[in-house]
C-alpha cells in the first residue's frame, strides 16, 4: 500500500495484533470474514429499519453514537478481509468508480436511480 | 479528519464528485445509503456461499477478481455514509477496538469465539 | 408437522427433491443455507433501496413481479434450512409472537417503534 | 390463498393482528419490512459465523432454541410483508422451483455449486 494509505495500514495492524492476541486466526477464513460484514452490515441497518428518510437525516446525539460504532465494525471486518485476501481496498474503491462512471454515464444515469442493467 | 486518513478524505472527494455530477444525492439519505450497504456486503458474501473455508482461503485468480470488486462495493457505501453523518470512520474504528478490548479481555476470550455477552 | 403445514410440508419435499436430483446436499450446511438466505433477503431489499417508502406501497407490475421472486428465493432457503435443523417453522413463528408480545406491551408499545430494550 | 396455506394465512392474520394492537402499521412501508427481513435474516446468519459446517450441522439443543427464534422472526417478516404486497408465497415458491428448474438443468447442474451464468 502507498502513503495515502497509512491510517488503513495502522489499522489493519491493530486489527492483527487484536485477533493474534486472542488466537483468533482459526476463525478468520475469508468465509468466516465475509459472514460477520454481512452481519454488522445489517446491525447499522437496523439502527434506520423504522425510521423515515428525513430522521435518518436528522439523528439524535445518542442514536448517531449508535451508528457510528456500527460504521466502525462494518470497517474493521472489511478491513480485516481485505488483509487475508492481500487486496489493496482504497485502489479496488477507485477502480470501482471508474468501472461504475462506464456503467452510469452522467446523460443517461443523471436524476435516475434505476439499475445500469435497466438504463 | 488527520493527515492519517488522506486516502480516505481522496475517495470520500471522488465519491462527492460521482454523484453530484449524476444528482444522486436526492436518493442518498442515510437510510439509503445503510440499505445499499447492507446490500453490497451480501453480494459480498455471496462469492462464498458455497465454498469452504478452505476454499475461501484460496480463491482462483478469476474470483478473486470478483470479490476485491464488492469489497470496493462496500467501501464506497460506507465512506458516503459516513461523510453525510459526519463520521471520522478510521477514529471510530480504533475507538471499537478499544472497546472490544473491554468486552473481550484476552484471558477470557483468547481462543474462544463465543460473544461476550456468554463469555 | 401437522395439517396445518401440508402446503409448507410439500414445499419442503419440492425443495428436497430438487436438491437431491442435483446432488447438492453437501452445500446445505446450515452454515451455508443461513448465508444463502442473507444474501437472498438482501437481494429482496434491493428493490427498494432507492424507492422513498410511499413508492414501495405503490410497486409497477413488473417490479413487484421481480419482488415476488425474492420473496420465493427467501422462502425457499427458509423452509430448506428449518427442514435441515428439523424445526416446525409455523410453530416457531407463532411461539416468537407470543414472546413478543411480552416483548411489547400493548400500553408501552403503542404507536413507538422504539426497540423493546430502550421501551 | 387455497387450502394448502391455512397455516401461513392463520400466521398472516395473527401478525396483523399484532400490529394493529400496537398501531404499527405506519411503520410497515415493504420498504421498511423488507429492511427488518434482511436484519433478522443477518441475526440468524450470526449464530453461524463462527462454526464450521460441520458444527452447524450438530447444533447443542440451547443454539438450536436460539437460532429456532431467528427463523421465526425470519418468517414472521416475510408473512407480514408479502401480506403488504398481496403476493402468495407459496405460489411464489412453486414458481421459483419451475423457474430454478430451467436455469440449473440437472445434467449441467449437477454436483457442481456454480451459479447458472456460469454453467
Amino acid at each position: 500500500m502507498n502513503a495515502d494509505d497509512s491510517g488503513l495500514v495502522r489499522l489493519r495492524d491493530a486489527l492483527r495484533q487484536f485477533a493474534d492476541a486472542r488466537d483468533w486466526d482459526q476463525f478468520h477464513s475469508p468465509k468466516n470474514l465475509a459472514s460477520a460484514l454481512a452481519v454488522e452490515a445489517a446491525e447499522l441497518l437496523e439502527r434506520f429499519q423504522w425510521l423515515t428518510e428525513d430522521q435518518s437525516r436528522r439523528l439524535p446525539p445518542e442514536e448517531l453514537a449508535r451508528v457510528r460504532e456500527e460504521l466502525a465494525d462494518v470497517l474493521n471486518y472489511l478491513v480485516r478481509l481485505a488483509d487475508k485476501l492481500d487486496v489493496d481496498l482504497l485502489q479496488a474503491a477507485h477502480d470501482k468508480i471508474q468501472l461504475n462512471a462506464q456503467k452510469y454515464p452522467i446523460d443517461r444515469a443523471r436524476g435516475s436511480a434505476r439499475k445500469y442493467s435497466d438504463l
